[in-house]
Formats: C-alpha cells, structure tokens, sequence
C-alpha cells in the first residue's frame, strides 16, 4: 500500500502531474506519516468505539479539563476513568453530553453506543466490593459496542451460586473475573469454560492480600490455562482488552 | 438442551421404550454428566486440539509414561511440556509417532494439525535468551491448527528490527511477547497495534531481574491497553490462550 | 440417599403416581439442587449459630443496611465485623435487638446465645493493642455457642505471666493466639500444649513488623507442631474455625 | 493434683513417713518437675501415638543415629519426616522394624497403630506433585491411630472431579487440602464444608508461584471462614493438627 | 538460695517451727515466686532505672492514663513512648512532676536522675530528620542513669564533618548510630572503632528506602563487625541496649 | 601540593620564618583541613552552581528557616526541593528574591544563572503525571548553569511521538527519562542514542507499580546498555548527575 | 541532512539523473534508513571502540560462535562477557587474536585500544569479592579506549584506606564504586567527589543481602548526590556509561 | 597525645635533634598516621584478640593462601571463617599450629587464648541446625579471650528445658541467641534477663522461613527491649560483638 503510493508519486513526478514541492513535502514525512498513517488508522478504529482515554487520578480539576477540551472537540466523545464527582460537577458545566457512572468512576460521553460485536461478555466479581472495578471494564466494553452481562458476588466460598449460572458460563466469548481476597475464582472460571478469561486481581481483602499481591498471584499461578491477568484494580484495561478479543 | 433429554427420557420411560434401570442409570448421574457433559464437550473440543496436557517437570519418567498411556489411548494424541531428551528417548520407544521439539521442550504426537483457525498469531521475543519460552508457544498453537509467524530478538535495545517488522505487526490477530530482563517490548508493541497482546515474562536476565519479577511488573503496569500477562515462562499457557482469543 | 428418591420418583412416574410435569420439575434441577441441598443444609447448620456474616469496612452504610435486611427477616439474627459506631447509630434506629461491641467492632442481634459446645476455648494476647481482635474472636465465639476464657496480655516479653495462667492453657480445648510484634506467644503456647493452637497475626507494631507480615511469618514457621495460622487481624476467622474445632 | 501431691508429702515428712532429705528432693525440683510433670503427661500422652519427631533435612546420618537411639530405645518408636532411602537403608541396618514410606519420605515403627480417633480425617491434593507433602500428613495421621481418606488430583482446574466427591467432603471430621501454584481448591473447599480446613501451601509450581508464596497467600486470603494455613510443604503439621482436632 | 529457703522451710516445718498450712502455702507457689523472684528481682533493677516503659501509639489517652495510674503509685515514676502533646496536657492535669520532650515523643517523671554509669553513650545521625529517634533514645539513657553525648547531622554525605569527631568517637563506650535513607553511617563508624555500635534504621527517607527496609538491611549488612541493629525508629530499644551495655 | 607546604612550613620554622606556635596550629590541623580543604574546594565548585540543598519534606517550617538562614548570608543563594506554597509563602516574607516552582515543589534563589555548561541536557518523560518530578530536575539543571530542553508524554504506548523527536534525543549530550508505571522508555530511548541515559522511576501508577518498584526495577534490567538510575522520584538526584556529566 | 538528500534524489529523478526504480528503491526504505542511519550511525561510533557485545550466560557454546561468526568478519573485533574458559578455548580454535580475561569473564579481540578519551576513570571495590564484577567494567573501559585506575578492598569497614587514596579519588573524572553486602562505598565516595559516582551492586554477601538487593537499596538511597546505579553484577554496563561519560 | 608528639617534634626540629628530613616523613603522614594510629591502636589491640579475619567463602584455595601469609608472618596469628576440610588440608601444609573447627568452619592458630574477659557469654541455640552458627561465635569468643557458656536445642516448642538453665541465663553478662525457624527464643530470653541479647537469626527452617527472613523479622520485632540483631548466620559478628561487650 505505501509502496505503491510511492510508486504512484514518483511516476506522477517525472509525468510532472505533481509539482516538485508537493512530491518533496508528501516524501519528506513519509515515514513518519506512513507510521503515523498505521497509528492513525488504528487510532482512527479506536477512537470509533473509545475516543482517547483520560485517567484523572492524581490530576487537578484544571488538568483534566485541559485534557479533555481537545479530544471532545476533535473526537466528538471522551471517556475518563478514575474520576469522581467533583470532576463531573465541574466538567458538565463546561461540556454537554456527559453521563457520570459513579460507582465505575467512569465520566463519557453520554450517547449511547450501538452494539457492534457479536459475542457477550461476562463480567464476573468474586465479593460486592469488587464491584466498582466490574462497573469500569462493563461502562469501557458498553462504550466500546459490547453486550455485556454481569453476574456479581459468585465467589468460591459459596461456590454454588456460580454453578446455577453455568449456562452464562458457557455462552460467553470472553469471561472477566473481578476478584479480591484470594481471588481464586479465575482459577475456577477457567476449569469450566473453553473460552479465553481475564483476570483482574483488586485490592479489596486485608492483612496478607497486600492490596492485591495475593489475587494477583493466584490469577498468575492458574492451574487452569486460558487464563491471563491485567493490573491490580485495572477494570478498564480488562474491559478494553475484552472488547479487542471480542 | 439437557432439559430436552431429560423431557424425553421421562416420555420414553413412561411409554417404557426404555426400562427403568436405563433410566435409573442416566438420571442418577445426569448431574454429573451434565456438568460432565458440558466439560466432555468443551473438553472434546479442546482435546481435538491439544488432548490432556502433561507437565513433565517435577515428575520422574515412570509418573510421565503412566499418565501418557491412557491420554494416547483414548485420544489417539498427547501432548507434554516441560520435557527433556531422556523422556522421550524412553517414551518413544514404547508409542510411536512422537516428535520432539528440543528448544520447546514439547513431547508431541507426530501428525501435523490442519491450521483451522482464520487469524494468524504473531510470536515475538526481545532476545535470544527468550526462545525456548517463545517456540513452547508456538509448538501450542500450531499444534491447535494456528497459523504463527515468529519473529525473534527484537528487544527494544535496538527498537529498529521491530519497526521494520511493522507490517507483521498489524496483520497479527494476536500477538505473543516473549521477554526477560525488564520486558519493556510488551508495552512498546501494545502501543503500536489495537490486537490482544499477551505478554510472557522470562526469567532471562541476572540481578535484580528476580528470575522473572521485573519483566512480570512491567507487562502488568504496561501503559498501553490491550495488554494481559501470564505467568513467568509459560509459554503454553500463552499460545493456548492466543488460541483461543484466535 | 439421592440415589433413592431419584429411584422413587422414577417408580412413581412409571406408576403414574406423579405428574410427567412434576417429575421433570424436581428432575430437572435435581443436581443443583442436591448440591444445594448439602449447601443448605449446611448452611442451615451454620446459620444456627451465626447467620450470614456481614464485613463492613470498605461498604456504605447505605449498601450494609441493604444487606442486613434480608438476612435478618430471614434468620432473625445478624452478625456484622470491623462495624464502627455510625453504623450502629443507623442501623439500631431501624432494626431492634442489636448490639454493639465497639472494641470488636461487632453489630450482631442481642439475643445471648446458648452454650451448647462441651470445650472451653481460650484466647490470649500478646500485648493490649491485640485486643480488639481478640474481641472480635471472643464475640464470634460466644455466638456461636461457645463458653470463652480471655487473657489479655501475656506476652513472651514477660513469660512468667503466661506459666502463672498454665492451668487455663492445659485444661482448654482449643486456643487462639492473637499477637502482633514478633508473634512469639504462639510458638510458645504451641510447645506448652497439646491442643490446637490457631495464630492470628495482628497489624500491631511498627518498622519492620511490616503490617503483621513479621508475626504471621513467625506464625507459620513455629518449631511447636500444632499451630495454624489465619490472616492478620482475622479474629472472625480464629473464632469461627475454634468454633467448628469445638 | 499437684497440690496434693505437696500436702501429702509435708504430711508425710512431718509424720516422718519419708526423709527430711527425700522431702527436699522432691520439692527442690518442684515447680520444674511440675511444669515437667505437665510437660511429660502432655508429651506421654503425645508420645503414645507419635514418639519423638526427627526432621532430617540438613542432619547428617550420623546425627540422624545420634537422636533416633535414646528415642527408641525410651519410647519403642520414632518418627522421622524429610528422610531418604540411605538414611533407611543404615539405619535398618542397626534398628528392626523400621518402615520406609518413600513418597512421604517418612521413616518410623513400622508396627501397625490402632485406629483410636473417632472422626476421619480427608486428605485432598490439587496435582500429582502435591502428593509427597500429602503422603506426609496421612503417614502422620495414620501412625497417630485417625483414620484417614485421600483424594488426589482434584484441583480447581477441573472442579467437577472434586463434586463427584462431595459426600467424601461432607463426611470428614476434618480436611487437609495440599495445593501448590495457586492454592484456590482450599477456598473451594472451604467453601462446601463446615469442618476445620487445614491448608498446606505447597512449592509445586513455577515463575509466579514463588515457591509457594502464592499459594500460601491465597489460602491465608481465603474467603471462606474456616480454613487455616501451616507452613509451606510441612505435611507433617497438618496431620498432627489435624489429629489434634479429630 | 531457692535451695537453702526450701531446706530452712522443711525443717522449720519439721521441727514446727512454721504451721502445715503455712509451709504448704509457700511451697505451693514456690516455682512461679521463685521463677517470679528472679523476674521481680531483675524487674526491681530495671525499675530503678526506668519503671515501666508505656508505648502510646495506637492508644487512647483513656488507655495511656489507665495504664500510667498504677505504675506511677507502684515506682513513683513512669516512662512513656510515642507520646503527643495531648496525652501530656491530660495526664499533666492529673499527675505531677512530669517532664515532657516533644522532638522525642517522651514523657516521664522530671527528677533528674543521678548518673550511675561509668561509660559515655554517644549517638549520632546521619541527617536532621534522624533526630526524633535519637532524642528517644538520648531522654532513655539519661533516664537510666547515662552520660550521654550526641552529635547530629554528620551522614557519609559530608564525611570529614565525623571525622572531625573522631576523639569523640574514640573515647565512647557504646555508639548509637541513627539513621535513614541508605544508613551507611553505621558501617563506617563501626570501621573506625571498636566499642559496640547499636544501628537504629529510620523511616526517613523516599522511593526505594521502603519506610526504613534500606538502612535496615544496609546496618545488618555492615561489613564492619562490631555493629548491630534494632527495629526500624526504635529509638527506646536503642537507648535501653546501650545502658546495658554501658 | 600538601607535601609541598609541609616543606616549606618545617623550613619556614627552622629558619625562624614563622614561630613555633604558628607551625604548631597549621601542623595541627593539617590532616583535617587537608581533607576539609580538599572538601572545602569541591564545596567551592558545587556552590557556585547550587548551593547546599535543603530537602523539605518532613520539616518544619520552622527547622527550615533556622537551615536556609546561614546559607543564605554565606553563599548568597539557595536551593529548596520538596517546597510547597506555605514555606514559600512564610520564606519569602523573611528573605527576598526567592522563586517558588511550583510543579517542581523547588525554591531558589531568583536570579538566573548564566549557562556555563556546554552541552544540552534533555529531559523526557512518559505521561504527564511524571511532569512535576521531571521539573524537579530541570530547574536544578537550570540553576546549575544547562541548557535545558523538555519533551513531556511521549511514553511507549504511543512510540510514534517519540520518532518525531529523535533529532532532539541524538543531539543531546545527557538524557534523563522519568517514568512511572512500567518505565519502558528509559530502555527504549538507551536503545536509540549512545549518550549517558538517567532513569528517573516515579511512583505514578497503581496497582502492582508498587509505588515505584516496577519502573525502578524496568530500568535497572534494560536491556540497553548507557542507562542507570537514582532513586524513585529523585528529580533533584537526576539533575545534578547530568550537570556533573554535562 | 536527510531533507536534503530527499530533495536532491527528487531533482535527480525530475533530471533523470537516476533511473525511476533506483529512486524507488532508496525511497521505499527511507524511513527505516534514515532511522537505520542514525542506529548505523550510532552504531558505527560505538562499534569502533566496542563492536557487538555477546552475553554467554546461558548460551551454549554452538550458540555463541553462531553469533561470534558474523560479528568478527564485519567488524573485525568481538567483545562477550560472562564467558567462561572452555568457551575461550574453543572459540581461540577457531578464532585467531582471542584475549580470555578469567577474572572479568571477558573473552575479546586483542589487539590493544588506543586510549581516546581524555579523562581517566577510576574503579573501587569494597571487598576483595567485588573484584570479577570490577575488571568486567575494566577490560569494558580499556576495550572502549579509557584510562583506567583501579583501587580495590577500599570498603568502608576500613575507611582510612580509601582516605589515603583521595587525590586518586579527586582527580578521577568518572567513578565506578562496585560494593556487595552493604553498598556504603558509593555513599561515601560520592560525599567527597563531585564527579559522576556509578554504583555497581554486587551479588556478594550472605545472609540480608539478598544476592544484592542489600547493597542496591544502598546505593539508590545514597543521601550524597550524584550518584547512579546499575544493575547488581553489571560490570559491563558500569564501564559502558562510564566510557560515555567520559 | 597526637598534639603532644607534634609539638615535640617541632621542638626537637628546631633545636635540631633531629633532621629536616626526619620531621617531614613523620609530617607527611601525620594525618594518616593519626587516623592510622588511632585505627593501628584500634586494630593493635583487636589484634591481639582476633588478628585479621578472613571471611572464606568465595574465595578460591590461592586466595584464601595469598591473604593468610602477610597476616601470620605479621601478627603471629590468623582467623579464618567459612572454611572447609580441603582449605585446611592446603593451608596446614603450609603452614604450622593452624586447628580446624569443622562444626564452626573456622580455622585459626591452634594457641589456646587466656581468658581476659570477666562476664561469661551465653549462647543458645533453638534447634540442633542451628549449632554450627552458634560454634562460629563460640569459637570467635574464646579466640578473643572470652569465658563461654554454651546451651544448644532449648527453642521454645520445648520452653521446660530454657527454663531449667534459668540460673545461666540470670549469670550471664551478654546473651547470644541463635535460632531459625520462627526465632521465637530471643524474645523470650529477653524477657527475663536485663542483660544485653544478641539474635542470629539462622537460614535453618524451609517454606515461609524464607532462608532466614522469618526469624530476622521476629528478632528485630521482638517485644523485650534488649534485643539486637546481627546478620543472618552471622555468628562470627555475634560472637565479636558479644566480646566487645563483654
């Protein structure tokens, strides 16, 4: 495809069907256009479903409404994980159009985005403290064009509620699992299901969990393959990764 | 579907097209099976893939031959991890039509998968150090009917060969990292395409590389989406998930 | 005994004692609910003497009262750890017969417990700072039926006030240790008894205590067989597994 | 009894029924005799079912024969955990009626012990390479005079084998669950039972697993009430605590 | 001396000197007084020096006061640590004569105490941010009867400021050596004299200190022999050591 | 140049140039003013640039104060690091011509230093939450006489950005990277340039970023020869490594 | 310099100066060329003093002349580390002009490196253990044309030795202090210098030091600026940065 | 006394007793000899006691030969640690009156050192592994002149048989505690002595002892105050520093 346009320039510039300058200044960023031309396709697929993503812990106000003013204008939407209230507060006096999931810290663009992909994701949490990082990788997945389904609090200890809900196992195309504490429950996801799970260790637990060392390790040491494991609390980086596998 | 057959077992029984004991004999484990079933399936649909899956490591040769035996019976394949010259040297004298493939350290059965799957999994490394994990992964995956390109030594230490590889890049579906010493290619690569990228932390590297730590918490704080992570050295599970997700 | 009424209801239906549809209804969900069953039973068993256990820290109070409701118009009893005093507040003006433990950090139903186990089971701590957790230990134990003895503490620092208590340590049936700091107590407890010895690590201490990491390493690694360890500032946990050890 | 035992003997001495330096004798040693008195009632009525325990890791034969002699020779038995083929090839050599239990790597009385303890004890391993530290607790066990149940190979990845054995798990007094990687089955099980669950972490795994840090950490975590942890690989504790609880 | 009072007492009993009743009332307690002598003894020693030592983190001042009341009636003075400005305006209301050092997070009872030691304890810090720890353990060791001398501020920064020192150095019985960040203080003062060196690793410091665990594992490493550590700030431990040692 | 002087003084004395007790002073220090002069020369050089520097954070105001006094009235400058607006505030009522940086958390003196140092000093971060570190750096850069350029968020995620800028990364004569999350750039850009490369690890991140831990762990494995590292967060550290480089 | 040679290709091409396929041919690739020129370029500088740099821990020794082959005929030279004698014997079979450093583990070209740069480095060691790590980053230094002054078993545990050293220590232009067990060198080197300190950890010590965890907090944490960090053992990589530098 | 002998010097070279040239060599070095003086004093009388150590791990037999020489020729006397039998057999060869402490790994001159010492130095051991650490600071102790009392195998699992050697324990100046595992022992000794306790942790225990981590952090935490640490199976620095108390 590149090489083709270079042929095409080249030929256009000895047929003088372009000037000189125009073949210069086309030639002169080529690489890094051609390069940018992949970023930019690939941005350009990106952004259809996510915009830029705007992460607002340890940012002021003022920071992030710098941020955002760009991206809105250029993109038309935007989508900020870890934000809070007060961000919201101060944004939607600004910007039209923002939806405020609280409990998934998730501030958007509030249109409703159509489902384009074909497969269901599951989101499963092990406790009901797990749920805020469900919530971001569910609002990330929406956002991105998704079903989604979520079935929350099926940790191992009571281990029967999760095999009521075997046939939402089984009809998956990607299970994430949230989970705190011992996070054993990808482990378990994983025996079942022939389809690819993601694992998010989350800092809910206390004592030896080590805001989220020991869900992290669990997940990582899954005897049951088909398993892989993101960030500690990162819902959204499973919910994007979700989407792409979708 | 499992409804339907026991709805028709009943009619059956009551119309005594089957006798009781039949009957007996299928409900009394329909549980069972049921959840049997639906693993049998899932594992039927793994096995023409893979069959059971044998982690040689830590096992002496009569535990691999012992447990070898009824896979390669009942499935006509097998597949081993973790093993060495001396296993198959006794293993291949007592079932025929076993390869081994050294670097991966894989004991296979010798017939060669039709790639089924549609995408084509890329495999990349930072070093040399990094192969033997990189082909375990691409052994997996050809062996489940995946199409793989490999492309090894292209460690951000010379950040170039992997741009030369751009292409390979962004017609991937999935894409394998395979890195010790700090495992930043996972990040890099994340960055350039918008696929699912695993990363696999080696534990290649000396000092404070940790056997495996420092590459491990790289990939999982990746700053760039669509990056998962599993284990240190796991190579199968990689290319068994990339399977998948294929 | 499952095997018996599948073998019933099918001679009932045969004999059209049943309904094909009633047949079908219990048939259908029998495995679940035979798994259920055991879990209910069991549950049932427990939830004589404890209800279903709320951990509050990191829940509003909005989403604690949410929880409580159902439990207690279910059970007639609740039993809510790391509570503190607004919950109490709140939760007291809307549901009667609660009381608060402030120092275990306890919310459960008022009503006094019956002692219905034979053993006696003693907790000991290190210092007073282990207290609270010593508490939560003693108040789960207590409703769950069991008759408690506390010394508080009896630290290794000066040994001669644990051996003046030996009487109490021989003749329990099973004791707790809760200790933060070095956790020695428990090693030393461990080799004065025959009894199983439960550890709780506590988050009390300072510098290289890390958190508790120092007691439950030496905790786990105590010369004296016959202690076991549960999560730092776990004394919910000491005392429910002292209850069933009972 | 002790203080009878002091009142009968000033009676005596002032009856003159003993030597006022009989007397002295006695009451010098008192309150170590007395502590000891406890200490050796406590370690007879250990001793009955276990003798003296010899960990052999790290001793040579020659200070593994040193210990084993006095032991025998006072008791009638031993019992030596960490132990290999040569130290029971010259040490059957010098004493009879020594066993060897390879897998366990147990050396002990090789006399049959009387099942004297009412419950029965469960033995579940998630692998294969979690057996030895298995073995190690039910050779404890069973010298102990429990009775003793194992289930091997029933880790999370497959969790339908562990359902086929639920009325195993509802049966014992008390579960032993060894599992190394991610350690998730104790939680399961956990999960299921109401009995005391005694987790060993094992360091069967790779990479991540940290030689049972991982684990360790997820069965300490463990969300299901009722489940403590000993040290990583120590079989041997958790058969004798288990003993001490059935 | 246990000895000679148990034989006084046998023959005061046998010749009546002493009641059956009263005989048998000492006796019976005599391991534990005996054991208790030795502690009260040792105690009584200590006690002239510091009475009872109260560590007031993580205390309420209700707590503390409970606490101090009866040590105060006992010894006529008393030794707090970790203390705040608050605990003394409260605990100054109720009892006399105490002295408060804020940098030092020490109260205790005013009165001078009359040096009683022979040797100098000398303390060091490697930064000003040191000092807090070091003020503990100065107010300590004069408490308990030491001349002490400090120089602060003298870190291997700006090494030739403790070279200038050396005579001080030289002529100490016992250094203390305070200090954060890397802590190489220490080995470079143990290098230079041969009088025991007590390291007190601080928290101060960022990043990769870890709260303290660099200068820890720095004094612990020293490769000059003669040095040794105590917790993390422990200033108290420090100073305690030291007048022992002095 | 020592030994030169000791000629000459001994000379100077024996031919009664100077008096015994002048020789006698001089002689008496010489050891130590050798050293101090030594040191007194290299402090000479380094104030010229910078002063002596205050760390901030952790103090009092007050304690600052009483520190910045005397090096004011002797160097006529200095130089503050982790400020904020209060001491700033306070500061500059008492002294004037102080500049407060406030992203940099940097006070200094405000006249502008003249650039002394030849090369250019480039300074690049990954996001922008690295900024106020990166600042840090700059401004001690600046103050000691560099020029000084800036490329902020050009982090591996979106590698293109940093193409474009590789005729600044090549010109540059030192490189400093600051990065948090999984610091991938330092190694990245090591592998492009083959100048001096200072990783700077910031504690920006979550999760298992462990404050820090995993760039600072990232850069000390890069697979990039030319790049090391200071300490998480040390901006002021990275600066003064550069201008001594410069 | 590129702009130009892309303006002076198309005015060829306009000029048929160059046929169409020629300037296709250096068009397509420009991009990679040019950043390839840059990495020759780079490169080309860096092999001059240096060539390939081959690290055989954990090759084999087919693997190593694989890659030693290439790397000779083109440039003539070859530098590997971490070499070992049988690798040196069978590569001088086959390779003439081989130099094996045994100490340093160095195996590389001989022919002897003029020295280019002008100012010298100087190379301490805390122990006579550190010394390996030490002539690694030498030979690195005298192959890349550096003066080199070596002073080893300076640590601080004797600190008049290094005091005796210091106009060595002033007139170095670049430092590497290597240091295992407590790192404290490189803190005080870098209180005395004010010219780049490169701290090298070494993995020797026992015990706290954690193969050279110890020694690389030290250094990370040194309280003097100024000073850098490599990875624990990396001679290699110290004496690269150095070369830079200097 | 350094002052003294300058202004004798500049006396005498004024009045001529002695030359120009003789002056200045003793000037010349002054700084050095006084620093040197104050260390050759330092070591002289170190010597005395121990001569020069030499730590012997790591070191090849010609080093380990090259490093005794100069000492013995020098000082008479030698002190090696961490040595073995081969080392032994070499050196006493070479050299006369050396002996070999296998248990201990030392090898020093075989002349029996007088006791210079007043106190007597207790050092215990938990467990029978960790003897050869305790034999390390014994043998170092009686080198240096030390009466030394040894107790082995009184952990706490076992508390009757310390509290039988209470009388020991209670004469004791300076107490050295040596023990793996959980390393409970140094707290309890410490809470009845008031004499200084110094702990070795040992790397003797396995699993979650983590080679010596596990009683390190409990020694450091320990609730007695007198309690210091040295580095793990450091028993050579416990026993010189118990010898410099002593």
């Amino acid at each position: 495809m590149i090489e083709d346009s270079i042929k095409k320039l080249l030929k256009d510039l000895r047929k003088s069907h372009i000037s000189f300058r125009k073949a210069y200044e086309v030639l002169k960023d080529l690489p890094y256009q051609d390069l940018g031309f992949a970023k930019v396709d690939h941005h350009r697929g990106l952004r259809k479903e996510l915009g830029e993503v705007v992460f607002c812990e340890g940012k002021t106000y003022e920071e992030v409404e710098k941020i955002v003013e760009p991206i809105l204008s250029k993109y038309g939407q935007v989508f900020l994980t870890r934000a809070d209230q007060e961000i919201y507060d101060r944004l939607s006096k600004k910007f039209k159009n923002l939806a405020f999931y609280k409990k998934a810290r998730v501030i958007c663009t509030a249109t409703k985005t159509k489902v384009s992909k074909k497969g269901r994701v599951l989101i499963l949490t092990a406790g009901t403290g797990d749920i805020p990082v469900a919530e971001e990788a569910r609002i990330t997945l929406e956002f991105m064009g998704n079903k989604v389904r979520t079935i929350y609090d099926v940790g191992v200890a009571g281990i029967h509620r999760l095999f009521d809900k075997r046939s939402e196992l089984l009809s998956a195309s990607v299970i994430i699992v949230v989970a705190g504490m011992e996070g054993a429950l990808a482990s378990v996801v994983g025996g079942i299901v022939s389809k690819p799970v993601i694992g998010v260790p989350t800092s809910i637990g206390y004592g030896s969990s080590f805001k989220g060392i020991a869900p992290l390790l669990t997940m990582l040491n899954s005897c049951a393959p088909g398993v892989c494991v993101v960030n500690i609390d990162n819902g959204f980086g499973a919910g994007y990764l979700a989407s792409l596998i979708n």
